[in-house]
């Protein structure tokens, strides 16, 4: 028997090479970016974007911030790493050290970069089609000078609803982005995609398209099954097997009462390691015994260290054992959709802590 | 105007301190013990550990991992720090290099720790009282030899309810906590309390209580107003104001369609920095202006790196200018409930993320 304590965070860089591929294939005509914001969801920008830089030739990267782009800068060579949040003064100096493209996203910024142009770069613009999130307005397009539009090398924007094959806001986004472009940007290179929309077809991959979520595993095209291959397993410990009587409660403010006697499993991972607390009496776990890959409900509330499952069914369970919290059967997709998320926000939560044993394979 | 990408956390050292000073007022007569795992809930173990230990003399320190208890062992001298989900073979260097004390909760752990005891280490015993979590229950009590009694130096136990001052379940603990002590650990310091527990009086504070959540601003005793003082401010850039057509959608999946004309914010965090996405369409910011604490509701989704907020009611608000995440006015406990959680799991998250700009005070 192991006496174990700490989960263990398992990441699949072949499966990202192996996605990246896949998304290349559904975009032959277009570069394939790829977005490592929020340090690569979670799983190492570093190490996600040196293995794509090498293996497969990745040229392009996306970022939200300037120090994430600085932070990748070292593993990508001359890449070009765009920034989404744009440049200000407080992460300026990320920009020159690490020569960074910025996508500038309104008037203000965009002032402040013709004051504080760094040599070589030459920013991406933002347009606003329908998310009325970042981006120009058509007011603030109209306002440019013929000299100012030959400041940008791209131009972009980002889709509402991209994951739902029919919503009315693809097409509605898409012809507002030829729209605009055709009028104030007709030469530059045009991006308008993430992972979600590179599977909407050829008239919405444009010139680069972004590809984050897909690349981690995540299906963003869920009318139809994943073509992705998962990237992360979360495994954990059983710290202790207990028994509960008829009545007995279980956890913080006592949710959970066995009607029945029931075999309880104590397992070593709470929402301080990124399981979200709203699975508390809904999430499960699963555990591998005899060939068989076996469900356990999590009971009562997930608490900051540990969650509590029933193991009733299961026999033979040890303390040592780990039970699978995320992997090939139990999706991101699916513990986000229990957790009353998405697999993006998991994703992003779990990568986050430092308590996880992390093996990259 | 300020140019601004990055979100802010400010964390105020000071008022942990003066929370740990009223906590001890509170349990005078019990060693008022630091909890710091899950680095000290996104705050900074370290940092925090180091100012309790040299500012108001803290001896005692729970974390959860071995590895915490190693990372804040060169900070706290030679105090003694109990590591709650005890020890095993993936932590034992951690033991054995920073001596740490492991609380035992399970037969399966003790019969470990009596194969590889760490000299000069008594570890404490974890009893279960009700909360069904971690701990010895009364049949493992019963197979502990006198040998086996004596390895112990301290017995604990942990409250399911002790948020809730009149809860059925404290007085049950309490008594099994009293009784399993007098028959198994007459003599062993004892601690049964954490934050909660600690305001329920005298009875439940025994020898030491464990300061996790109030020590870090948020309200374990939710029956009265909060006597702790909030530890950490969380302010965000507005990046772009812009204007809504009637009939305007905003952010993914189009959840939001403005009924009339708005202006709106886009503010530069996200749950990629640990904003929950169960605010969407749900949470506030605030903005500080003409001395007015204005408030803002977020509309549409949260995305991994912004917000957009209705701002339709703020005069004179500018690009650069922060909106309050969290502060004195909008706490954890209020982010926590109105995204459907508690303060405690909105910390831990937060204080995770590094594209903070972290200011500590």
């Amino acid at each position: 028997m192991s006496i174990l304590t700490r989960p263990i965070l398992e990441v699949n860089i072949d499966n990202i090479i192996a996605n990246y591929k896949t998304l290349q294939k559904i975009a032959p005509n277009s570069v394939a970016a790829a977005v490592v914001k929020d340090d690569a969801y979670g799983i190492g920008a570093e190490v996600v974007a040196e293995s794509l830089y090498k293996k497969v030739g990745c040229r392009c990267f996306f970022v939200a911030h300037g120090i994430e782009g600085e932070k990748i800068r070292p593993h990508v060579g001359k890449s070009e790493i765009f920034v989404l949040q744009g440049i200000g003064e407080d992460c300026f100096s990320s920009f020159k050290k690490a020569k960074l493209t910025p996508v500038i996203s309104s008037s203000e910024q965009f002032a402040f970069w013709k004051k504080h142009k760094i040599e070589g770069i030459k920013p991406a613009i933002q347009i606003e089609t329908g998310l009325n999130r970042l981006g120009f307005r058509e007011s603030d397009l109209k306002k440019l000078s013929a000299t100012d539009k030959k400041e940008f090398s791209m131009i972009m924007s980002h889709l509402a609803c991209g994951d739902e094959k029919d919503h009315f806001m693809n097409e509605h986004q898409l012809s507002q982005f030829d729209k605009l472009k055709k009028i104030y940007f007709p030469n530059l290179r045009a991006s308008l995609s993430a992972s979600d929309g590179t599977f909407l077809g050829e008239k919405y991959q444009k010139d680069i398209v972004r590809l984050g979520a897909a690349l981690y595993g995540i299906n963003t095209a869920p009318y139809r099954p994943n073509q992705m291959k998962p990237c992360i397993k979360v495994l954990a410990p059983v710290l202790e097997i207990a028994t509960l009587k008829k009545g007995d409660f279980v956890g913080y403010s006592a949710t959970y009462r066995a009607a029945t006697k029931r075999k309880i499993a104590i397992v070593s991972i709470g929402y301080g390691d990124g399981v979200p607390r709203s699975l508390s009496n809904v999430g499960k776990v699963f555990f591998d015994k005899n060939k068989n890959h076996l469900e356990a409900r999590i009971i009562g509330r997930v608490s900051m260290d540990n969650i509590i499952c029933d193991v009733s069914n299961i026999d033979g369970l040890k303390v040592g054992d780990m039970a699978t919290i995320i992997g090939d059967f139990y999706t991101l997709d699916d513990i986000g959709r229990d957790a009353g998320t998405i697999g993006y926000e998991t994703l992003s939560r779990i990568g986050k802590n430092p308590r996880f044993i992390r093996v990259y394979k």
